[in-house]
């Protein structure tokens, strides 16, 4: 394994294998396996989880990490190629990624969507940039369309709780949210749950169906794990038998790029903000998903996140537990 | 033990049992006493020191931290209960603060007084919030009203330097700053000189009076330890035999939370700057101690923090030789 | 070993020892051979390869390290002596260092030159002023004359290549950049290629020759290495069979300090962007050298920077490998 970017990259067994190896390293520490091992983190966009969950699983395995971000000690880096550095940025990517790469065995990137054109960022051109700069191992902590640490906790996540696989009915629900969000969780999270075997539906407003491109991937993944994948605008049947409901707000793509727009779009949907009675024909126990940080009172209401249905924390945890066995696949042995 | 909060939590043997195993740490490393360990460290406002010795102590003893703060990472966190988050803030503590704790072995957290009511700060409302939070053992890295790390470094200073604790004078004594600061630090530490057995006085010009809970929790722990506690406006009777004088600026308590009042009050006291005369009457190896930052030629003259009364580097050394006993009490075994 | 601050501090077969003993770490990892052991790391001025390659390197060896720069914790620090701290910085230098190097068993400084006055900036006033307050092991991260790592990282990667010592020409040339730069690479590149052996020319416009003391000093290293140091204007002449070019801009010196002159003179030289035809007449293989982070098309052409020439990633890997050296000498054992 030298790179961690796709799940679709994994088979069903290799996903099994890595969630097996997460429990294992979480009962039985390793704090020595990956000594001497460093982990390079590059965070062109902010983080909470993703910062903290990485040095804290590397920390645990008995190596060691390093943070760079702009904002913490950078002049600017300029991404655009073949161009005459005359203005702010004092540095190029061409130069900082390979540079910092070289200073790990590994290298975690951070990098959001552009958001100007949707065909760009579906073929995450921008972190597709960086990671031909990188000749070691490599993890995606978040691109423009993928984002498979969180991918992965989610699957542990639901393995954990018992929740269903084959004959598991698993709803994506846009919600409400001020900011035009990237497409990067709803777009894996997809893939993720149906390769996991699971009856997808995607339930969103007009405006916001994710892109044929990424629905069809889901397709294909679902066919071979004897899942399948529906998308509705219709929240009541969408949540009818539903053992999870996993929520986030995502960009319109009807006029992606286009915050005018999209503002104009989503200002008559603050009703999308998750509450009781969506759960109404739910399976009794059905969990309640996101991968925070979550905006309280917009995206899901206080009783829901507050209440028993909520799994939001344990998932949380769940990044650090899955990317314990990510780093030691790729560094250890 | 599961929380370093307040040092009255603990009796004076527990005390001298942690300065004694700091003691040995720092003669006697353990560089792998912590190892596969993580400390969780979340700062809500500004720190060196703090920041520093945690990551320095951890490290020490062969464990590893993470850092997390608002301006380095956070798109903003919302601390109010039942608020719809449509402002700017990302993120709500309940979510922010058992995630964070979640990776860690034990969290450290630094929380600084909110200054709207005395009351609320008293009670360490910010804090406790965040504690309640919390199921991993927990570290007070200075909060509203506590700074425990500071007060079992204090305390350790003076047990190296000899500063007697039966009979030992400590003067607690207010001084000049141009902008109003928090009464953590002098309201734990006269529970802190309180508790060795001390004759505590606090000197301070009127309208900066400590909060009576304060001081009758002080006179509480004084009364078991053997100890006194005294409060005066007067330099000349206050430094009488002193073996110690301990400066720091804090907020007035007469117009708490008033910034204009404040500063109206505070403006005529710049000759509360400590200088060589306030030593005049004391022992004459009267100690001088801060807990830093301290500004010079305000709160204290150079040739006093640069002469040999002052122990203020020792004692910023000794919150990292505390820490690390703190750390392995929580943590190891 | 307890100071690594300037290369000519050093001798020949010292300097060969470390490089050798770079070699021997990073193809031969200890990762228990700093275990325990903390690395101070103050930032006065932004970072990126120092910051992220010191904690890279300090983990490579089992230690641990922490950073303390402004903009990520401190209120602001003063460094003028005997002033009265009534405006917006809390602390002085004179407390933050001692205490900062008070947490690690060695500290490294990063303090960029004031720029105000070229003698003192010769006197790497500064950096000293800091350094006389510590009492640990110190590493000098770049200073306003000075950067030893850099130096040291530089003198590997020509011996990895082989590029001849004795006979080898070393080009250090100004090349055009919109700010005026320190300098401290310059100053301290043309020592290191003195005593290497090599025959160094620096070549530069009018107005900005180095220092007269730099060039003594470079030709005094010269002497004793059987190499040679000569300056030029003339670009063919200097290029003619070189082995190397090294590029880098820096300040007028003819104007030091004075923003204004600086960039008039300046404005006319944007052809010092080195370029294929600037190696017409050097040795086939004239490596293109630059410490990090360039301009793009501005100090260099893409086409240099991209193609085999360019050794500047290894240049900046050799960065890690060399402080692992220099860490492992002053503090393991």
């Amino acid at each position: 394994m030298k790179r961690f970017n796709d799940l679709t990259d994994f088979s069903r067994e290799e996903i099994a294998d890595l969630i097996a190896l997460a429990k294992r390293l979480d009962e039985h520490p390793e704090p020595r396996a990956l000594e001497g091992k460093i982990l390079s983190l590059l965070f062109l966009s902010p983080s909470l989880r993703t910062l903290a969950s990485f040095q804290a699983a590397m920390g645990r395995l008995g190596g060691d990490s390093f943070v760079i971000s702009p904002s913490m000690s950078i002049h600017g880096i300029e991404t655009r190629p073949g161009i005459v550095m005359d203005g702010a940025a004092a540095e190029h990517i061409r130069e900082a990624v390979p540079v910092i790469a070289s200073y790990g065995d590994a290298i975690g990137i951070r990098a959001f969507a552009e958001r100007r054109s949707l065909d760009e960022d579906l073929a995450d051109r921008e972190f597709e940039n960086m990671a031909q700069l990188v000749d070691v191992p490599l993890i995606n902590m978040e691109s423009a369309i993928q984002h498979p640490c969180q991918n992965l906790a989610d699957w542990k996540t639901m393995d954990d709780l018992g929740v269903p696989s084959a004959g598991g009915r698993f709803v994506l629900s846009w919600a409400y949210h001020p900011r035009a969000l990237p497409l990067a969780v709803p777009s894996s999270t997809v893939q993720m749950a149906a390769m996991r075997g699971m009856d997808v539906v995607v339930l969103n407003p007009e405006g916001f169906d994710l892109p044929d491109s990424i629905i069809a991937k889901a397709k294909t993944a679902a066919e071979s794990s004897g899942g399948s994948v529906t998308t509705t605008r219709d929240r009541k049947e969408a949540m009818e038998g539903a053992h999870v409901l996993y929520a986030k707000s995502w960009s319109s793509t009807a006029h992606y790029g286009d915050r005018i727009a999209d503002e104009a779009l989503r200002e008559d949907l603050v009703d999308w903000c998750v509450d009781d009675p969506w759960f109404e024909n739910a399976q009794d126990n059905c969990r309640f998903m996101h991968c925070l940080p979550v905006r309280r009172g917009v995206v899901v209401a206080d009783r829901v996140l507050d209440g028993p249905r909520s799994v939001v924390l344990p998932e949380a945890r769940n990044r650090m537990v899955a990317q314990m066995a990510v780093l030691h696949r790729l560094l250890s042995g």
